[in-house]
C-alpha cells in the first residue's frame, strides 16, 4: 500500500471537490486525477494535472496545416495522419503532470529523457523513508547469455534466496547506519547531503514529472518496449493505461504506428520486394548482417 | 477588431459552457479564457488553456525541497524565496497555451525563444489574409543616433506621410499580385508555398504557443524590457496582465526580482561599497568602461 | 557567385593556415572548412567548425554501453547497430557549425527545428543587402491538385513570365523604398527595425547555425525528403554531401535506416505477413484507410 | 591516482600526435586535452574535445548584431558587452566535451542540468568498479542548524570515526555481495541491471558530457557557488580553471558579471538609493523580509 492513510484522505478530499472550468476537459482523465496506481512493491504513478484532449490536438493541427487538414473528415483520421507523417507539434499541445514514486536506479534511467520538467524529493534537505525495492522471486532474472544484455531465466533455489537476503539485509543495515549518522541525539549529526551516500540504489525516491504528449509517447515507445528493463517497463505500462483514457484517439494511433509498428532499413525494403516477387531470400543474399537479419525475421515471423 | 463575428460567436459559445474538473483552477485566469486581447492594429493574444496556479508552484517546491521549505510560513513567502534563489523548476510546473496573431517580423523575433511549443498557420498549405501591420504615426520612430540601435524621436510631416504611403501601397500591391499568382481561374495557379515569398514582413500570421511559466518569465523579462522593440513589447505587456491574474504571487515576485531588479557586476558591487563608505566614485576610478558606468549610474539615478 | 571577392580572399586566407591540434580530425571535413557551397541563386552553406568524427561516436558508445558494445567487431558495425536501435546519444557527441545564407521564407521553416544554436544577421541593427531569391522557370511549380499540398507541374508561357515579373518588380520596388525610408540624407531616417517590415520573404538573410549530429540527421530526414519544399531541400542536399565526407560510416547508416528506410504500422506489418503467405490483400481487406494504403503500396511498388 | 597505467599511456599517446587543422584553435585548451584533473579521491575531469575560442564568440556576435557590434573596439570589450546584456547566443557557439568520473550522488545533481549531451557508463551492461567516495575527515560536516540546509562544522572524534567506518564497511560489503550475485561460477548469476541496485550512492560512475559555453556558465554559476554541495563544487572549480584557459576573455567577463556579481530586487535598488542619500535603512524600514535583508546586508558587508 504505497499511500499512507493521511495521503489517501488527502486524495479523497481532492477528488470530492470538483470546480467549474472553461478549459478542455477529458472525462476519461478526470477519473484518474490524484489516484495512485500501484507499481512495484512501494511505488506508484498518479496524475496531478493535465492540459488538453484529442480535440486540442486537432485544433492545433488545423491552425497549423489549415485547409490541408480540413479534407480529413474527422478527428480520428486527422490524428492518425499526423502520427503517420511525424507531425509532432500538435501532440506537443497536450501536457501531463505526474507524481511518481520509484526506486533510484529506475529514476536514473528515467531522467535521461531530458525534455520534461522535474521536481524531485531532495535528500539534501530532507530525510528519505525506509523503503526499498525488493524484487519478487519471479523477477530475479539471470544475466542473459545470448547478447550480454538484459535478462535470462529467473534464478531459483538457494541462489535466489541468497540474493533476496543480501538485498534486504544490506538495505536494512545501510538505512540503520544512515539514521544513526544523521541523528542529533548526543552528537552533532552528519549532514543529510552526506549521509545519503550510504543508501543503495533500490531506495525509493519521488518526483513531480511534467511532459508534453509527444515527448511522453517517445518515452513510452522506448520504455514500454520488450527490451526495456522490467522495473521501468511497469511504470511505462501504467502510464499507457492512463494515456489511453486521456486521449483515446491519439493513443490508438500511437499503438498502431509506434508500439506495434516497425522500422525497415533500405536493405529491408529491398528484401521484402524480392520476397513478395517469390524470391527465397536468406541472410547470405540479403545484404544484412546476422544481427539485422535476425531482427528482420523476427518482425515477419 | 481582430476577431470576425463568427470567431466572436465561437468564443462566446466556449465561455458559456463551464464543465466540472478536479484540477487546480485559477479563478483569475478563467476570466481570460478564449478572450482576445487586442494588440497593434490587427493582432491579439488569447489564452486557450492553462495548467496550475500559485499553489501548484508551492506544491512542487515542497516535494522537491521538503522540510527546508516548510519553514517558510506561507505560499507567497515561499514563492519569493524560490524566485530570489533562482530555483526555477517549481515555476516550470505551470503551463500556458496562447493563440497569438502577430506580424511576421515580430514572429521572427519571438521564435528565437526555443523552449516553447508552436503550431503556426502554414502559408504552404493555406492562403494568408490581407492584413498588414501599419504603424500609428507616433510609432514611426527614427533610427537612434545615440548607439546605432533602437529608436529615436518619431518622424513628422512629409517624411512620415511618405513612409506610411510606401508601407500601405507596397503591401497592397504585393497582396494583389499574391492573389493573382495563386488564382486558378483561367490558369494553373502558382503553388502557395512559392507565392508567399512575395509578401512583406508586416503581414499577419498566427500561432498556438505553449510555454511553461519559468520560460514565459524569461521571455517577458527580455521582451517587456524598455530595450525591446515596441511591436513585440506590446505583446509582452498584454501577457504580463494575463499572468498577473493567473498566478498573482509568482507575478509579484517576478516584478520585484526580475522586471524591477538589477544585476550588478563584481566591479559594481565594489563601487557601491566604496560609495556607501562615503567615497566619491567616478567613471575613472570605478574600473568600469564608459558604457558600463552609464548603465550603473542609470540604475542608481 | 554568392561570396564577394573580399569574402573569398578571407576564405583563402583561413584555408592557407593550418595549425596543430590534439583533437579528433576528420580529413574529409577539413576539405570543406570555410568553402561556400552554392545553393539557389544567392545562397550558400559553408562549414565554419566541427567537433568529432566516426570514431568519436564509437568512443562515446563504448563508454556508455561498455562490454555490450565491444562484441561488435568494428566501428562501422557498431554505428549501424546504434542507428538501428535508436541509440541517439553517441551521435550527439559530434557537432557542426555552419554559416548559411538563405531566403527568409526558408529560414522560417528551418528555425522550427529548435534543438540548435543560432546567430542570425539582425535587420534591427544592420541594413539588409539587395538580394532576393527569384526561382528558375522550371521551379515555378503550380499548386498540386492531388492533395492540396505541395507542387504540381511547372508553369509555362505568359503565366510563368508574369510571376517572374511580379517577383522581380515587387522585390526591387520594396527595396528601393526600404533604402529611401532608412536614408538619413535630408531627413531623419526611419528606424531599421521598422523599415525592414516592407521587405518580402524572398530576401536573403544569413546565420550561424550549430547543431549536433543526431539533431542534424533528424533535420535532414525531414528536409531532404521528397515532400519537403524544393527551396529547403536543396540546402538539405548540400548538407548531406558535407556530412557524408565528415562521418562516412554514420552517414551510410543514416542513408540505409532513415533516408531509404520505411516505417510500417501494426496494420502494415500484419498485411505483409499475409502477403508473404500468398494472400491477395487489397485496401478493402487491409484494414487501412485509402491514404495509408496508397502509401503502403508506394513503399513496396 | 584515478587513471590506470594503461589509461595514462593512452593519454600520453593521444597527446604525442598533433595533427593539422584549419579550425579555430585555443592554445590554452590544447594543453588540457585528455589530461585528467583529479577531483575527490577517485574522480577526475578531462577535456576530450572542444569547439571555438574567444574569437568565435565575437565572430558569431558580429554576424548577429552587425554594425551595432562593430562600434565596440575590441573582442574583450564586445564579450563584456554581450555578457552584461544577457546576449547568450554567441556563447552557445562554443562547445566542450568532457570525460568525468564522479560519485553517483554527485551525478544525480549534475544531470538535473538538461541542456547537455550525456553518455554514461551503463551498469546495465557492464560491471562497475570497486571505487567509492570516502570523504576526508575535514569534509565530514554536521547538518547546519542555521537554516536546516547545507553543512555546519566538521564532525570530530568518535562520531567522525564511526561515520567513516560505516561508509567504508557498508560500501565494501555491498560490493562483495554485488560481485557474488553477478558471478556465474557455479550458479546462473544475477542480471547486472538488477545486481547494481545493491550499490550505494558513493560508488563512482563516469560519463562523457558535452555542453555549450552558455549552458556551462549557467552550470558553473550554480555549482561553483558557496551554497553548492562541496562534492559537486570541486568539480565546478576544476572546470572553471579549464575554461579560464580555453576562453580567457569570456571567463573573465563571467567572473565579473556572474560569479562575483549580484542580483538586486526592486526593493533592494530602492534601499540602495535611500542609503546613498544618507538615510539609515534597517530591515524594518526596508520593506524586505528578514531572509532577504540578511542576504542584502551580506552583499554589501
Amino acid at each position: 500500500m504505497p499511500l499512507s492513510p493521511e495521503q489517501q484522505a488527502e486524495v479523497d478530499d481532492l477528488r470530492a471537490t470538483p470546480r467549474p472550468t472553461l478549459r478542455a476537459v477529458s472525462e476519461g482523465m478526470e477519473r484518474h486525477l490524484y489516484v495512485a496506481h500501484d507499481v512495484l512493491d512501494h511505488g506508484f504513478v498518479r496524475v496531478i494535472d493535465y492540459m488538453g484532449d484529442d480535440a486540442a490536438i486537432c485544433q492545433a493541427a488545423r491552425v497549423s496545416y489549415g485547409k490541408g487538414t480540413k479534407s480529413v473528415q474527422n478527428d480520428e483520421g486527422l490524428i492518425r495522419y499526423l502520427m503517420r507523417h511525424w507531425h509532432s507539434t500538435p501532440f506537443e499541445m497536450c501536457e501531463i503532470k505526474l507524481h511518481v514514486k520509484l526506486p533510484v536506479f529506475v529514476a536514473r534511467q528515467w531522467i535521461r529523457h531530458r525534455t520534461a520538467n522535474v521536481n524531485e524529493y531532495s535528500a539534501r534537505y530532507s530525510i528519505l523513508d525506509r523503503e526499498f525495492y525488493i524484487p519478487q522471486a519471479e523477477h530475479l532474472a539471470a544475466q542473459s547469455v545470448v547478447n550480454n544484455q538484459g535478462r535470462g531465466e529467473a534464478l531459483t533455489g538457494e541462489e535466489a534466496e541468497r540474493v533476496l537476503r543480501y538485498l534486504k539485509d544490506d538495505a536494512g543495515r545501510a538505512y540503520d547506519h544512515y539514521e544513526e549518522m544523521i541523528s542529533d541525539e548526543g552528537q552533532q549529526g552528519l549532514a543529510r547531503e552526506l549521509a545519503r551516500m550510504n543508501l543503495p540504489a533500490n531506495i525509493y525516491t519521488q518526483w513531480y514529472w511534467k511532459v508534453d504528449l509527444h515527448n511522453l509517447f517517445h518515452f513510452l515507445r522506448l520504455r514500454a518496449d520488450a527490451h526495456a528493463q522490467y522495473e521501468i517497463r511497469v511504470y511505462a505500462d501504467a502510464m499507457c493505461k492512463v494515456v489511453a483514457d486521456w486521449v483515446p484517439a491519439a493513443y490508438a494511433a500511437f499503438e498502431d504506428y509506434r508500439l506495434g509498428g516497425a522500422v525497415l532499413s533500405a536493405s529491408g525494403v529491398d528484401c521484402l520486394k524480392r520476397m513478395l516477387k517469390g524470391e527465397q531470400v536468406t541472410q547470405e543474399t540479403s545484404g544484412m548482417s546476422k544481427g539485422e537479419w535476425r531482427e528482420f525475421e523476427g518482425l515477419l515471423g
